[in-house]
């Protein structure tokens, strides 16, 4: 361990080095994503219409795929002060307890009370709406990371907070719901009595426990039936990948001042917001031929939607409200089973990275939750962070990685996005701890299912 | 906000920065704290009799009051680099909030997964008890941040860690056991039919959900009546102050980077390892005449040990089988009623800060819980972070004393200790934000019955 006199075990950048600016990769795509396309007409949407549901600054960041820089807003700044820069932790103690010659990475997002990075993008997305004079934003969530992120940035603007929580998580994760009325959200179980999309659902279903797909159309509904609110969104969209830049830069800035170049660079991927964040600065040197890295997505085997879906313009929600987009989907009818990692049980993919990943430019490999636990339990005993099971799908890819080094002695450097902390994941750590943890990988027919319902889009 | 362009939102010391040595407050103190007692003989407990239950190397640091810094071992030092420095956060936000001239920073010991500033002391004795050969240790815990901080410490160092959790924390804070669990603990609800103590009480009061002097004389039987095992405890012990004085410092290090002199440092006093540590180092100057500051101790009303206790000799436990320690003590029988930070609800403190605090060097206050709560959430939701319950006393107290300088015109530099995050307080949020919190301070009658229980010792 040579490195321990010269790298630090945790690499914070000063807070004159922190990143002023959001990169948006797709200026550097030859390839741009293809864009939104109305449900009604599937024609590309138009600002005017998208800015019926967005904020409409947002709403410019969304359909820009040329300007390259985007100035983060004072405000924000000041905003990420408190809780950034993350630290670039080298894993020294998991790299000795591997016996590999690798060098490992991980840029730790966990240590915000949202637990994970998603306020990076909440609280440009609650800033934004401040701005445009806005009362109040709605949103959905289903594990409650993104809801309690939006929670903190609205409690910090003094804006009004309608949260959709998926009914089965608001009963199941009262803790998570609790975190976000202490921010002074008001936390709905979807579906509800509040939206008419809700009381349809209910009264064709009594008794069902929600979906994020329902709990999206209410508070799409919510928003656009009330003067003064408009609708965000945690992952997926592309501003959301501008603003999650902020977590590749400054881990580029982090690696430059050492002057490290990485080989590897692991983020497990749902929706796309952390891995797509995580990668875009580097991805930008790639697409612009100064240099190269192995780009590898994650996502659990039992929702594979780049390693096994379709490239195809799909809806982004189970209601059918929302825009088309074009990604890896395993279509919008599809029903994940009841992995533990909640945030990546999502159908489709970030348009960016879908394009990206079809044009060879990035990996994907599925795993396994009882492999993805197994690695997250040694990296909390080794590492001491109590990983989020998303997270820990980095964990598992970044340690097999390592592995293969050490079978061929190879010094690579492996750069890994830790998305968050697991406190609020500890049922699906008993099962974990109890052995009463089972995998589940859908069969051809069971996507094939998916995928008959996919749109029919020339 | 003038300061903001020189003084950083969070001021992270070096790698090189780093105290290597803890400092020894005791060997500046002219009246040294009264030596522990056998509970049998009445006199003081010597290094082979404390060498039965506690680690050597431990006894050595317990009982030595002349040494002002002990070396920090390498693989502690290691350790701690995976999670410290912590940060020292100047609160800027809070301050605008507060429209206060006054400089408020605190020093943040949550950002790490036990939650606390407990893991600071748990490596330290997990650390010794593995050099001196022993197989494991045994402990108890009630609300969990200790037990989660002692199993953490176990895991990375491989040792076998026996957690004796009180059964009704056991029950109602699933996710605390599990999170043990996760790090290879084996945790036991106290009582237990797993030792003779806790059959004798299971037989005595049959449904009883259990206590912490009941945990403790569990944990202590269980390390003297199996080879290669030995006791740690959390708090109240002076090694355990000695570990924690890296919080102070480090806070020290970081200010005296920015040549700030703070003028008030608060912390929140339960059993005293947090405020100890915080303010050892600062202390040690005030003891040696060379600087002065103002220490506020903050203790819950529900059980005021500085401010309504006696100087007494008195029973660590319930149980009445540890050492007599002399200090500010309501009684071991005192039974403090159900305040939601469980951290501070002790019937006696350190006997160091009671010496401190009887010698006219530190003040003390006691606050209701729930202004202690609406202070937490006014802080969560300005300053990011949700604070643990018993960390909140001493947000209360620096915002009460904040608001002072407000009215007088003083630009006072406040620095208070920030021990944890309160994820798995949640609870007790929720109870607050129902509007169902009730405070309680005991009668001077409720208070008597304590005292009666005093032991009776020259």
């Amino acid at each position: 361990m040579a490195d321990k006199k010269t790298i630090p075990y945790k690499i914070y950048l000063e807070e004159s080095e922190m990143p002023t600016q959001w990169y948006n990769v797709r200026a550097d795509m030859k390839n741009k994503p293809a864009p939104l396309l109305n449900p009604q007409t599937l024609k590309p949407m138009t600002a005017e219409e998208l800015s019926q549901v967005f904020c409409e600054e947002l709403v410019k960041q969304e359909l820009d795929d040329t300007t390259p820089y985007f100035d983060i807003p004072e405000e924000i700044l000041d905003f990420y002060k408190m809780y950034r820069p993350s630290p670039l932790v080298r894993a020294y103690c998991l790299e000795k307890e591997l016996d590999t010659p690798a060098k490992i990475y991980y840029k730790f997002e966990g240590n915000n009370t949202s637990g994970s990075h998603k306020l990076n993008s909440a609280i440009a997305q609650a800033y934004y709406a401040k701005n445009q004079g806005l009362k109040g934003v709605t949103t959905e969530t289903g594990a409650g990371q993104w809801g309690t992120a939006l929670s903190m940035a609205c409690a910090y603007l003094g804006l009004d907070c309608n949260v959709y929580m998926v009914k089965c998580s608001y009963e199941q994760k009262p803790f998570r719901r609790e975190v976000m009325r202490t921010y002074g959200a008001k936390v709905t179980p979807s579906p509800s009595d509040t939206t008419k999309v809700g009381r349809e659902i209910l009264a064709k279903y009594p008794g069902t426990s929600g979906s994020l797909g329902c709990a999206i159309s209410e508070a799409v509904e919510a928003a656009t039936s009330k003067d003064g609110y408009r609708y965000v969104l945690g992952s997926v969209l592309t501003q959301v990948l501008l603003h999650q830049s902020i977590i590749g830069l400054e881990t580029k800035a982090a690696l430059d001042k050492y002057h490290i170049t990485p080989d590897i660079i692991i983020g497990c991927a749902g929706g796309g917001s952390n891995l797509g964040g995580l990668i875009s600065p580097f991805m930008g040197e790639k697409l612009r031929g100064e240099k190269d890295y192995r780009f590898i997505a994650v996502e659990p085997a039992s929702c594979p939607s780049l390693t096994r879906g379709k490239f195809a313009y799909d809806y982004c929600d189970t209601g059918m409200v929302c825009p088309l987009a074009k990604m890896y989907t395993l279509g919008s009818g599809f029903i994940p089973s009841a992995n533990h990692a909640g945030g990546l049980r999502y159908h489709g993919m970030s348009s960016v990275l879908s394009q990206l990943y079809d044009d060879g430019l990035m990996e994907a490999i599925a795993v396994e939750q009882t492999s993805v636990f197994e690695a997250a339990t040694k990296f909390a005993r080794i590492e001491g962070i109590l990983p989020a099971p998303e997270s820990s799908h980095a964990i598992k890819a970044a340690i097999d990685q390592a592995l293969l080094c050490k079978e061929t002695g190879e010094e690579k450097t492996i750069v890994f996005g830790l998305t968050g902390t697991g406190y609020f994941d500890m049922v699906a750590y008993g099962k974990y701890n109890d052995g009463a943890m089972s995998d589940y990988i859908p069969t051809d027919e069971d996507l094939a299912k998916g995928f008959a319902g996919l749109p029919h889009v020339e």
